[in-house]
């Protein structure tokens, strides 16, 4: 289980959110509240749009507490939308390619959750990316597999159903498989202008996802950096949020993705 | 604070202390009981006593959780003495270099605990050692120094009178400095033969320190590695621990190390 | 390209043959004469047998001129059988489990060369990799590929045809993707006991590989260690070199390799 | 020795001066043409301001050329004054601590060079670092060392001034102690505003020094990053080079720092 954080409003420096807060997301890499991992220490990254199309990305393997050029980029990096995520791994190894957040052309996608017995399915899930997606993957993580089938299923011009249809060909190759771990799935992707996030299980218990709407924008993340819950909202299980950027948020319930991936 | 485990006897594997047990010494990096900080991720260090008269020294700056180098070594490496250590920074950096145990020449020290208001001190106190140790210095921890100090002081002739005159003359300088955190001094040392272990703290808080006589040699640890005190004693407050190997363990009590340096 | 060295024979200390010539394999990682790259500091491994039936692996990213701990556990470790690579990448990522040799099981494998438009055929190559030795991939290389391939194709009972197997495919699938770079593929296999050396391009132009039977063993390069040719034989284009420890050593000449690729 | 670049003028991305030029600095990580070393791989480092009083500052311990956080931040940062580094250590350990540039306060520097003999003076050096100034050392460099005795002799008020002050000092104890080796200072330093950049060295033999200015600003180089000296000028030997952010490149002779220290 890994920590992570997104944002989308107007410019803030990254730090307000990544490191300065009570509960930042630093602060998360060593004592997380509600994740089953408390320490998130397998390497960290954070990702933000700055002056290009094509999003900025800085990840490392050290753990985020003890990183100054995290500390120091976040203080001199000031974004209109920015990613940030603090690893725990479920098993592959800690290199800069499977951290995430994971960039392809100007998307940003990141995960916390797992493919329960990836191990049993790897190979024929790997196999499903096509030939100039399979190009790109730098890492070995069920995370990046998954958001490389996700743009070949259509992300771009699809978030929520393209993300359905990903997820039930994992779950089927899962059953077919015999897997008896769950797949839980929450994450966030964008674009650079419209930011969706997931939060879906196939046994109900995705893990947790929170937002709220602050004088800036909106902050969607794992747990509450400020420590305590008030303002704060989640996502419903089974549900999506979606926000274009200064647009309003849409929350939306099961529909959104665990009915379409049960249909 | 520190987690660390000191071996003596006949030659065992690494991995059947440093990896293997419930409460190992890489699961204390992750899940450490007794320590103020659960996490010891900061990186983490083996020596050990091999075909030469010095040492052998793997130190590396991730999380021993993690670092698939360690797990191979240590089920490679058979070794009559060994020292192993998972770090919590108490602020310096996470370099190498910075990492336990220290080795110089056939000599390997490991530390668990602080010099309290080391930045006000550190010049006077680095001031103090000789140029030729001077030299050798690579790091820049109070634990690094406290060690070529002690060397300076006569460690390979005297290991506990040596130790106690340089814990003296710290808490001089943090005195003078009026530094008000205080000096905590929980540390093994060895020449490849003869095992010293310190229990000390100006405040009479020392870190915990435990040893055991297992059917093959001696286990000093920071605190037990099979997740239970049975068979397990406790090296007194202010006192030492000191061994032969294959000799007869002989615990001191606060005249060892506390009386000496009050007086 | 990269730099390799293999030993069989008499246990000797790594630095002996790894650190201490004029012209060592560290010396080579910044220095190399016959490479088509001089600086090879893309990460390093070694791998050795001891008291295990499988093989010690010390691998990491940083270059090997610089590693402290590269020095110091070649002058710890004393092995009958050790290999030792620096590597300068073709384009994949720095990660240590890109780094050589790679070990499965009870053998060791080293790689020198490359797979032209390795990208083209990446996918296609991976999938003919069976589920079993699939999951065991920890990188993400060419090198790797290769290997766990030719652990399909047998090579633990027939280490030649096994691999001449394995690079007939290979050549097939770039053939059918039109690669225009060439196969080159100068490697060590071992398996604790014996050694099995490989000179092989699909355009006559391998990477050089010299051996030399020493006081205490065999010694198989990708350059001389001493800085000179003297006492240095070829293994000729196409074919290969193998020694049982302490047997004799046979070398072949294009009929091992060459000819059975091309029937 | 190592490679360096500093620019000042209207804002610019970092690439296209750090990645994108044929003989970039980092080009010159592995290929340097005017350095004793060709390879400058033991670590980098940029510094640059962009929003804040203080500079960022991204620091690292691999080579340049394989460092992909590196060629993203310097795609993605745009800023009017920046440095850039890649070190060739002269013995200090790889740490990111010991990479240039050096901040402190609203200051940056970065030097190509040596202390000849440095262990030989490090401890009457460093100990002349005044307690403020010595708590904020980081590293274990002969380069920290100066400028944080630079920035104690005044280098804020008087950079040319306090760096003769200070060379002069380090000279003298490296007099005192018979160094043979010679002191070798090609360095530059800024505020934020004016960049200030040296070249002298006690023999005569100071490291290469160049300059241009483009459409955009000033760049200043240890070699010309197009490959060819067209339009490059050279800092004479024992000279600096001075200049506000926009304003004009005062450039000195020997009067400027060699005399000073001569006298």
């Amino acid at each position: 289980m890994c920590r992570f954080l997104a944002y989308s409003g107007e410019p803030v420096f990254l730090t307000d959110l990544v490191c300065a807060p009570t509960h930042s997301l630093v602060h998360q890499s060593l004592h997380a509240a509600e994740a089953k991992t408390e320490t998130n220490g397998d390497g960290f990254g954070i990702g933000w749009y700055g002056e290009r199309v094509d999003p900025g990305l800085y990840r490392d393997v050290c753990p985020a507490w003890s990183d100054e050029n995290l500390v120091n980029l976040c203080q001199q990096v000031r974004a209109r939308m920015f990613f940030g995520h603090v690893r725990a791994s479920t098993g592959t190894a800690t290199t800069r390619a499977n951290c995430h957040p994971f960039a392809h052309g100007r998307h940003l996608f990141m995960h916390n959750g797992q493919i329960g017995g990836y191990h049993r399915i790897k190979r024929r899930l790997e196999a499903l990316i096509p030939d100039a997606l399979y190009d790109v993957r730098r890492g070995t993580t069920d995370s990046e597999a998954i958001f490389l089938l996700a743009l070949a299923n259509g992300l771009a011009e699809d978030p929520v159903g393209a993300m359905a249809r990903t997820l039930a060909t994992v779950r089927d190759l899962m059953r077919a498989a015999e897997a008896t771990e769950p797949l839980r799935f929450t994450a966030v992707v964008t674009d650079g202008e419209t930011l969706t996030a997931y939060r879906w299980a196939c046994d109900g218990s995705p893990p947790s996802l929170y937002y709220r709407e602050t004088e800036t924008g909106l902050v969607v993340v794992s747990e509450p950096i400020d420590g305590c819950r008030d303002g704060w909202k989640v996502v419903p299980k089974g549900g999506t949020l979606q926000a274009r950027r200064g647009g309003p948020v849409v929350v939306s319930g099961p529909e959104a993705v665990a009915e379409r991936i049960a249909a």
